[in-house]
């Protein structure tokens, strides 16, 4: 079976209506570093989405992003800063997360918004993972479930770790990397599976059972079309999110939310 | 068998004889909110270590302890900060984690030093959990191995989890909690397990299995004696760390070695 999402969003939604009933139109910013079609065309449906939710959007293409970050740090007009990826190969990551306002930051990946969600003091996490472990929460009651993680990126699969551990969700987590043995053993004997390797179906019949939850967050180009890192035939054995319109539309919702968070955030509450 | 800890220690103070020729006497300074008979004998123990390793040391009961924190950051003549816990139940530790300079955090428990640990870009990181995977990979190759790792605190349990997903480190994770099924099956085919719950004798022979090495974090009082999470008997079915002298004598040389650190960083490089 194919995991539906519409109720996840609509959640989210409820929260955006009640924000925006509370601010003026709150201002995101995106700033790129490459303009290639990909990212025109991500930054464009962007752009649809924060029109949608009545948020004021614009995007700049960066030739220093560092400055530029520092730069509208301290705009006021600017409520929220999102950086397209992937960033010209002259910056780093750990920089930008070390320079973004947490504020602003509503892919919670600055260093500061990074240590809350340790502390489980969060406000903003990183959006992708936040968008994953929702969606598997609203789908099972994880309390003594085995959840099978497959990557560890700074983006999601490490966070998404953090997040499983947190108090109440007490899930038991097995943290699968590409050195692991037995992969297929450990994944079919889980309660869930959250894969996040970026590689296009890699995830098929041989790893799942039966009644099992898989969310999947990679999203993959193959002969032109948009896969997932799980091949789709797996739903005929157990449940999987789809891509697209799956894991991507809630993180899109909730960076949508985190516009609002952020624009409340900055004014003071 | 018990597992040795004296490599451990005498690489960590190598490292310790190494800055120490390049550097003045640096000053480490404990606050404690309470001043008990065993926050005294930490403190006395520490007073002594401290002194074996060529470093000022000092204590001082902290009535109000966020403002001394932020007083001894701008202190240029003390280098390193000590928190003793438990602290007085009127203060947070995320307040003393948001409040501690990183550069003088021998403990690594700042948002700032935890955020870092994140991304792989470590200085301080909260000193049992490197003790603990420090312990276990001069023990081991963690490459492709099983580690189960029961407990998730913010200082031991939790930075583990991140520490063991480094790249390079490639350790399988599963992490355990007190909702967790099937626990001892998990445990019993692991290579190699953590334990940091703070429950005397926990583990017994029904938890492990021949070959094993068992990092035992815990340390306890039980019948006016020091013990460990760990049952003394495993060791004639697995190496296990000693409690007391294991883990916690490594964590004490760390704290030192990084006292030095701290002096470095503070006049700068």
């Amino acid at each position: 079976m194919i995991i539906k999402v519409d109720k996840t969003i609509k959640e989210i939604e409820k929260e955006i209506e009640y924000l925006r009933n509370k601010t003026e139109k709150p201002k995101l910013l995106s700033l790129t570093t490459k303009l290639n079609g990909s990212i025109k065309a991500y930054l464009n449906s962007q752009k649809e989405i924060a029109e949608k939710y009545g948020i004021d959007f614009e995007y700049i293409k960066s030739d220093n992003l560092y400055e530029d970050i520092k730069k509208y740090n301290n705009d006021i007009s600017v409520d929220a800063l999102f950086i397209a990826r992937p960033l010209k190969k002259e910056y780093d990551e750990k920089q930008v997360a070390k320079l973004i306002d947490p504020k602003k930051d509503i892919e919670g990946i600055s260093y500061h918004n990074i240590a809350a969600m340790f502390y489980e003091d969060e406000y903003f996490i990183p959006c992708t993972a936040e968008s994953a472990v929702k969606i598997l929460e609203d789908n099972m009651d994880l309390t003594g479930k085995n959840v099978a993680v497959l990557g560890r990126s700074y983006t999601v699969g490490k966070p998404i770790s953090i997040l499983l551990q947190k108090q109440g969700r007490d899930a038991t987590l097995t943290l699968i990397n590409s050195k692991t043995q037995d992969q297929k053993e450990i994944t079919k004997n889980s309660d869930a599976i959250i894969i996040a390797i970026g590689f296009a179906e890699y995830l098929n019949e041989d790893f799942v059972s039966e009644g099992q939850k898989v969310i999947d967050v990679g999203i993959n180009v193959k002969n032109g079309k948009l896969v997932g890192d799980t091949k789709r035939s797996i739903s005929k054995i157990c449940d999987v999110t789809p891509v697209p319109g799956g894991v991507g539309s809630v993180t899109s919702t909730i960076l949508m939310r985190n516009v609002y968070r952020a624009k409340i955030l900055n004014r003071g509450f």
